[in-house]
């Protein structure tokens, strides 16, 4: 019932679809903004709000590296999601503590309802006929719910990076999953937008597809090509992946 | 968007409504009592298929003792039942050795592919539109997931035992999930058809629903009416409970 495309970089049958999510599922620039808006406006704050949506996730892999590097222990995203909040109002001169906590977690949940690219939610479940499907996401399994569940987005399952413990680019956030899918990782596709993200699955072992996402980091930013690399599949969308797959 | 019914035994309002699986949402006996049978003409061997379904089930409950108890560390539940069909054929006066390891690997993904109860998918999909909807089960996630593709049980997200590394009645079982989903285990309602399962999360703090399931030990076995029990919930099928809450 499950699988079917031959990877040529594995020479193994593909039987899991494992998705990156922030930029390649969801779009988290607009998600952002949108709500950054509507909390300059309730407080009266003179926000950019893409421009603080961008400092936003900037912290992202920064933070991530502390935890990775064994700086600190494994946190949830949303910990490190809320403590980059603090930080990037710090930064834009205004003061975290002016707020209630209830407030800033509100905002934070922001990254819990995400909205989907256009065609997330069909080519999901599209591939979801003959693959497993799944996020691969340094987001922790809560975020990964409440977003699918706001969404639809109609994941077979959910291991967030609670689940695994490590958020990528450690091995074992790739390799951990195929031991809970029953599969090998060679029977895992992960598919990113992102070609670090990529690179770094395909060295260990899984079979890749790039979604192009030019979208992703906004208007003003160049917008890449669909950027060379030999990937399993290079795809203009999830439906269109789903299609060659 | 989530949740709704308030618990008279927590007084919180329930998000999630997580389920036992093994005779709560699928009908064990029947699927592998069918694979049994098929084994048996194959081979030529006289068994009987529902009886030895029940031997392979009454092993169950033991096997797990084992790991809980620390006797062996934590298992997978296919390697127990794996372990357990052999003993069970050489109770039955075969020899597990007659068998290459894959023709009782095929017998044993049997657990894999059970028939759902005709009520199942349907209330399961009634209560996702309110609710977080998710196995609490003593599966791992593979089985869970083989299972919930061939029987299109609409799960949001499949956390098996292996997540948690622990069966019921272990307490971990019960309050593990809570983590995961981000809410506390007062908000969980487990859905189960064995007195003693709720009885473990009750006293542990989630909710509670009894389905009534009279045909999962067969049309052999006594049927026991609706058993007592103050459960916040009393149900006649998941339909049932998807109408109740």
């Amino acid at each position: 019932m499950t699988g079917g495309f031959l990877a040529p970089s594995t020479g193994t049958v593909v039987k899991a679809v494992l998705f990156d999510v922030f930029g390649t599922v969801v779009d988290w620039r607009t998600g952002i903004a949108s709500a950054v808006r509507e909390f300059a406006s309730e407080h009266g704050l003179a926000l950019d709000p893409q421009d603080f949506a961008d400092s936003w996730r900037a912290r992202y892999v920064p933070s991530m590296a502390r935890v990775m590097g064994g700086e600190r222990g494994f946190v949830l995203l949303d910990v490190l999601h809320r403590e980059n909040l603090e930080a990037v109002l710090a930064e834009s001169g205004i003061d975290p503590n002016d707020f209630a906590p209830e407030v800033l977690d509100r905002l934070n949940r922001a990254w819990h309802v995400l909205p989907p690219w256009p065609d997330s939610v069909a080519g999901i479940a599209a591939l979801k006929a003959h693959y497993i499907v799944g996020p691969l996401s340094n987001g922790n399994t809560s975020l990964l719910l409440d977003m699918a569940k706001a969404a639809g987005l109609p994941w077979d399952l959910i291991l967030g990076s609670d689940v695994t413990r490590a958020y990528k680019p450690d091995p074992a956030a790739y390799r951990g999953p195929a031991g809970f899918l029953g599969i090998e990782p060679a029977e895992i596709m992960l598919a990113a937008a992102h070609p670090a993200d990529l690179t770094a699955a395909r060295s260990l072992g899984l079979a890749t597809a790039f979604i192009h996402r030019p979208a992703e980091y906004g208007p003003r930013a160049a917008q890449p090509a669909m950027p060379a690399g030999d990937w399993d599949v290079a795809a203009t969308s999830i439906i269109d992946l789903a299609a060659q797959l």
